[in-house]
């Protein structure tokens, strides 16, 4: 289905709702087993500068007081069965916790962290697990607390377009919910099939499709927390605005439960689109790529919804890792942009425009084609969408997720190419073009003390040096705590420090997570 | 320019670009005189029950400490001159201050709020001082720290829509500069030409546009800020993603200066539209301006920008007050929808679709125009932005500013209608329908205590029992924070006062507003 360099020739089959995705990523999370075999290494021996808090040790008493507020079923003491607690989606961290609570309620998350606080225990909250940065899962015996089981969705009005769900909540399913009532889900990632929307919260989670809808900081009208002391707070308001006092709730968006575990969210999704297209471009080179970017937002203007970019190295390792077939020739670049609208005909019209000024404009696209249907629109995305899976495939995966002007994105890539050369399996980069966020990966057929070397600190250093961010919205977790002043200020660190220790004064929600080392 | 029924018969003239508003608002900004005359009584009268805090008195060594900081012609102690500082723009509160401070950067900012800090003396910052909650003012004698000469902007980049700036630019300025580079500002409100941004995110402005733009928290990628000790917190990235530790620039957004001074920000601004439409119609019950935003919102989508209503109370005061014409006959209600998109066919179709689908519904709008041309569209929106000007002429003002479910939004107006016949002048509803934000005002020819009574707490526990906002966007201030506690539970507050002493341990930033006595 190639298009041809005359636009107005394109065949083009509009689709009226955005299909189901692929789902393999959610088939794919928590994999038995990855290419490089075995379990991954305990993080404290990857870490070995990290000593255990002083926090107390479980005992018989603790669990007989956990089965009283949770019953036993929901007490995960079996040590196979607490393994995949234990280990990350990307397997590159393995903490050492020995228990796992799933509550059913906030009174039962409430009571359980009531418990911990007065006991000095140590936890870690963990929703679906998807994160990247080693944040969701323990380090040493921290307890797991799963918000799995509280799933529930709460209300949905298809007026105001306001969603109340449970934490546990999977995102995937929210929005074939919201899907029913004509709204979406504001966001949308790879791992929607896994993630819950207590950790996309909790994480201020980015996406696919932050370009159009904004980030959670807008769109989440409420939420309910329980804080380190097992207090709950209740900011579970409906409405659309409301200044009164201080938004305490942005303390816990993006805390990675550091500052407490949120168990309920109230979402403002918009109205879902009529209309849905998706254009993919093939490009030689990154100022193509700008180039078609700057075109987009002129002849697709309030259309637009996701412009995301792939490097020839990211769709080789789709192609060859997962046997996936790239519709388009080799290119050095591919781009993704598609539309949400609601007016099919208005909706054409502005992207055959946009096709015909890339078309016509030399030095941008070389070579594109339109997503004709269902099945060819889930295609094209899984392009984008398998690529983090598919680099696993390589065996050990070294992660990186960092915001630049525009005019610096690439030029990493390039640069840590040649630094890495022949080190690596691949350097591959990819991201959200319009959001200025690079996701840039390394590989190595297993871990390699001396390649994380030669990129870190240095990729870290690279980005604050350009005033970016070292992490665009994976968030810090485990891997990127002692980063954090790369891009924050001093003061603004020993702020959040002290927001810390008010909120957690003993120190047990999430420890060695987001903050550094004192 | 009556519209006939056939909406295909609809003349229309689109708008290129929004052109200035009629600016009246900024002129009228701090009048002289209101039409009782005099000066507005002190707000320590009508509030007897407030205390001074234990705070030093000005010394003439604190004089000369901030002569040295900001410089002779900057410290401002002329009884005359200070007035105007001390008088809120509805001039319902009149302060005590005796000095004002004028600063000119960050730095002389950070050592006034430092020396003020040492010596504990209460401030209040102050930008366009057209807050409608008495936040902006003193009550005793607080000293002004006035932000209106940092007043540059400091970047614009056509690219990436991020404008920074100081504080003290005005809002309608910030938004010309953005149109130069083919940007808006994400918010609009009345007070445009005299608000100041610094303001603006003090106080979480809503305004017009939040429907089809989004909040401040979305929009605002960075701030700068002087904290209550005179620590500078620098937050000002203009990354559109950075999830690198806990988002402490939140708190500064809403605190209405209570936790700081902001002394600079990063906003993300839309692109400017290519075509604006405005279509103002006339209804005969508020079910029927329910039913309108429904179909709005199915046949207008992603282009409409504003959904307002007025209702006919409002809509008199402006006529007899202002001597504004309204081009329609008399209704119960009136609404200006505005679409903002990037082609001016498709948005004339879509519009024209709009008006069809309103025109044919039985009970729907039973009139209607659309603007022609700049000078009709500017005299459509006075008609709605003057409102709160024109109810001034009237004498004594009771503002409101609620949020509630849409089912419930005029039935408040009812209501209390009924409660006040005969002591009022009038009760006037009006607002963003979109957002649930209900403004309501009852106008008396000056204070009156009774009336006062009649109202407060009787409206605001209306609002509670129906799970509302007792402040949607004109912030809690000094009018409104003894009644937080219906809007937010307990322990929130609890919180909120926690962070607010940890910031301000002195507790000198903006006393007496905010949170309740404790």
């Amino acid at each position: 289905f190639q298009a041809s360099r005359a636009a107005s020739l394109l065949p083009q089959l509009l689709l009226r709702r955005r299909p189901a995705p692929a789902g393999a990523f959610a088939l794919l999370a928590r994999p038995a087993s990855s290419a490089s075999g075995g379990l991954p290494p305990l993080t404290t021996e990857i870490h070995p500068g990290i000593k255990r808090g002083a926090f107390s040790q479980l005992t018989d008493a603790d669990l007989s007081a956990f089965e009283a507020i949770v019953g036993g079923d929901h007490v995960i003491k079996d040590a196979d069965e607490v393994l995949s607690y234990n280990i990350d989606w990307l397997r590159i961290c393995r903490g050492q916790g020995q228990l796992v609570l799933r509550p059913k309620t906030t009174e039962e998350v409430s009571a359980i962290v009531r418990h911990c606080n007065k006991r000095r225990l140590a936890v870690v909250p963990q929703g679906g697990n998807t994160g990247l940065v080693g944040g969701s899962v323990p380090l040493f015996d921290e307890i797991v607390i799963s918000t799995s089981r509280m799933n529930s969705l709460l209300s949905i009005d298809p007026v105001s377009g306001v969603l109340v769900a449970e934490a546990g909540c999977v995102l995937e399913q929210l929005d074939r919910e919201a899907a029913s009532q004509g709204l979406m889900m504001p966001l949308d990632l790879g791992a929607k099939g896994s993630c819950q929307i207590g950790g996309n919260l909790a994480t201020n989670a980015g996406g696919l499709r932050l370009l159009r809808y904004g980030s959670l900081r807008g769109t989440t009208l409420g939420l309910e927390a329980v804080l380190p002391t097992g207090q709950v707070l209740d900011c579970l308001t409906t409405l659309r605005k409301d200044n009164t006092g201080y938004d305490i709730k942005q303390l816990l968006i993006g805390s990675e439960g550091t500052l407490g575990i949120i168990t309920k969210a109230a979402i403002l999704c918009p109205a879902r689109p009529k209309s849905v297209q998706l254009a993919f471009l093939g490009l030689d080179s990154f100022q193509a790529v700008l180039d078609t970017y700057r075109l987009a937002r002129r002849s697709l203007g309030e259309i637009l919804s996701a412009f995301e970019f792939i490097d020839s190295e990211s769709m080789r390792a789709v192609k060859q890792n997962l046997g996936l077939s790239c519709p388009l020739g080799e290119h050095s670049f591919y781009v993704l942009a598609e539309t949400s609208g609601s007016n099919e005909t208005h909706d054409r019209e502005k992207l055959d425009g946009f096709i015909e000024s890339v078309m016509s404009m030399d030095g941008c696209a070389t070579d594109g084609t339109v997503a004709q249907d269902a099945g060819q629109f889930a295609h094209l995305w899984s392009l984008r969408e398998r690529i983090v899976e598919s680099l696993l495939v390589d065996g050990y995966e070294y992660k990186y997720d960092v915001s630049l002007p525009l005019a610096d994105i690439y030029r990493l890539v390039e640069h840590m190419r040649t630094r890495l050369d022949g080190r690596v399996i691949r350097t591959a980069g990819y991201g959200h073009l319009g959001d200025g966020n690079l996701h840039l990966n390394f590989t190595t057929p297993k871990f390699d003390a001396k390649v994380l070397e030669l990129i870190e600190p240095h990729v870290f250093d690279w980005v604050r040096d350009r005033r970016g961010s070292v992490s665009a919205e994976h968030g810090l977790g485990l891997k990127k705590s002692q980063y954090i002043r790369h891009s924050k200020a001093d003061f603004a660190v020993r702020v959040m420090a002290e927001v810390k220790r008010l909120l957690d004064p003993n120190g047990i929600m999430n420890p060695y997570k987001v903050l550094p080392d004192e």
